[in-house]
């Protein structure tokens, strides 16, 4: 195949180098990591270096990260009616912003008539006024906000909602998979209660994520029962060569940080600078803090699957919104709750870039988009000619 | 580290060199198998190639495997109240026997009041009377039994019990986990509605497993949800490289099965003879069908935990009843189902052997095991004196 320009880096990223290493390595140790003699010890002790590795990236305790098969495992894990902070109340009603992940919009382990969903407003941003208005005089509420969304990139003011949210007795859960190793996080300055996270995202395997936990919240009830691991919250042998890896992707992904930042910003920049000269360009998001690497973007008339198939024939990898799902065209939800109607919600294009972006990518793709735009918004241009 | 036997094969098997080929192999497509690119279109055929895989091994559809995140969590997708086949009755309770493993003895999504143990007989098999008194004139029930246990290699006579089931209008959960690899299994021959896999028994990698169901069962909810994987049936990016890994380990068990099992059972039976040069020695489920490669043994006054650590200290890994929880010392669930008490229960030793295993493991574990017996055992030989 000729060279191939891959800018999905949001639906899932390229493994590091160092993840293939710590892979291999683990692959020489062949015990179980609840084993107590030799083979299981030295399992054992490649996962909890790699717990070490992921709290220090969020400023937790090792002891409070519980490893899980992926991001979605891990949000239906924190989703837990009951989680109280120290002494505090259990958490009983479950708010979601309605521009999460399918895998919070579905709940986790909450009935339906116990979940609200939170406005968005029309760049993004969680609308704080209506959170509180949510919140106000109902019982402990457990308040899901993502960090960074998958699609547009717009970062949410966390600490500002954990404000209101604690101010009311509740507790926040943070979506950060799609944050990690694109912008710094702590736990603590986030003032989040349970994070999650995703090592595909970051450059480790599929199949591996985290929740990571306050030091003092509780009553983490687990999903996966019927074995001791991951201190009895989550049962099942450990996936151990991917977890290490999931380790040293978060290692080499925090080494990285404000470097690999720094110059996406500046490759993204110069990439919506080039769509922009296609008239009537929309980027989604625009007006708000977004992640380095993202951009969404649409043109009135623009079919984003064909967007899509047109960008991949031209050898460039693209995603319409999501692809966490099964391939469906739908139109985006993201889109659809910050007030766009359908058929923009149906056009948005996804250029997701990562560390191995480079200029001729991008100058590859902008050639791309003004050889596709030409054909793909003929039939707009007749329409409204 | 000097030459160490590794004896603890029912814990988790070393890699396959295939497996090893098909995650570095797939390490390639950095693609997310629902994204509509070349790179999504890639990583999407590896999995459904693997599924192909899996399937064929155990006679089923490709489409009836549900890919999971190992064995306990198809075991927890597994027990799913409102199962049917075809246009039966959906089960609303659960019968297990007790002998399962800790993720079928937790009873996956039934509640406790729902869920009821069916006995076992002293070597280790099903009592099927009691079965047959639990299910008589009970709505429609599923019943989970493991077709060979993990601890004593006691293989059940499935086809029997599924007769039984089926007879009072139930279904019949597999937990195939520890069969795999070691005697052929087919879905239809068994007799079973569902059952389960895990990859890292069969020598592919840890954190991958399935759930295959039978052409006509219906009602699986899934238990991640949030996105269209596995026909709906599986939320969640799939584990690409351990899924593709899982594949190539099921061809290669499957092609090396009836040599390696003839070949293990030699060698088993050539390490039961030498273990019973020791005066009192058992052998556990000995007078029933077992898996060629386990042995599960004590002779009264032995300390399995000390047994552990002294082989370990000798170069060879073996294992105290089960492995697969938090490392603490707790008298075997299955040994005391089976009538023994707790001293002996406390006392078991298990030793199970793999593809890799030689004669002169074989030498060598016994070398310890006769050194070993002396000092382990001379505190009994005082108080018994």
């Amino acid at each position: 195949m000729s060279h191939r320009v891959y800018l999905d880096w949001n639906a899932t990223t390229p493994l590091r180098p160092e993840a293939k290493q710590a892979m291999t390595a683990a692959w020489e140790f062949s015990g179980n990591p609840s084993s107590v003699h030799t083979e299981g010890r030295q399992a054992r002790r490649l996962v909890e270096d790699a717990r070490t590795a992921v709290a220090a990236a969020v400023g937790a305790r090792p002891q409070d990260v519980v490893f899980s098969s992926g991001g979605t495992e891990a949000n239906a894990l924190a989703l837990t009616p009951g989680l109280r902070r120290g002494t505090g109340q259990p958490v009983q009603r479950l708010l979601v912003s309605a521009i999460e992940h399918a895998s919070v919009l579905t709940g986790g382990r909450f009935v339906t008539g116990a979940i609200g969903t939170i406005k968005v407003t029309g760049a993004g941003l969680v609308d704080l006024d209506h959170l509180r208005a949510l919140l106000a005089g109902e019982p402990a509420t457990l308040v899901s906000v993502m960090l960074a969304n998958n699609e547009t990139g717009a970062v949410q003011p966390v600490s500002d909602i954990a404000d209101v949210v604690h101010e009311a007795g509740g507790l926040l859960h943070v979506d950060a998979i799609q944050a990690l190793g694109k912008i710094s996080i702590d736990i603590k300055r986030l003032k989040a209660d349970l994070i999650t996270l995703s090592a595909h995202k970051i450059g480790g395997p599929k199949g591996v994520g985290a929740v990571v936990l306050a030091e003092d919240v509780q009553g983490l009830e687990p999903l996966l029962r019927g074995g001791g691991q991951e201190l009895g919250r989550r049962a099942g042998t450990e996936n151990v060569a991917g977890i290490a890896a999931f380790g040293a992707a978060t290692r080499a992904a925090m080494a990285a940080l404000g470097a690999d930042a720094a110059r996406l910003e500046g490759l993204r920049n110069q990439l919506e600078q080039g769509l922009k000269q296609t008239p009537g360009m929309i980027v989604f998001s625009e007006a708000v803090p977004r992640l380095p690497n993202t951009t969404l973007f649409t043109v009135p008339g623009l079919k984003a699957e064909t967007a899509v198939i047109g960008f991949d024939l031209a050898g460039i990898a693209v995603s319409s919104g999501s692809a966490c799902s099964s391939g469906k065209v739908q139109p985006s939800h993201v889109l659809a709750a910050m007030g766009f109607g359908k058929e923009l919600a149906q056009g948005a294009v996804r250029l997701s870039l990562g560390w191995s972006t480079s200029e001729a990518d991008i100058d590859l793709t902008l050639e791309a988009w003004r050889k596709l735009a030409d054909g793909l918004l003929r039939g707009e241009r007749r329409n409204t000619a």
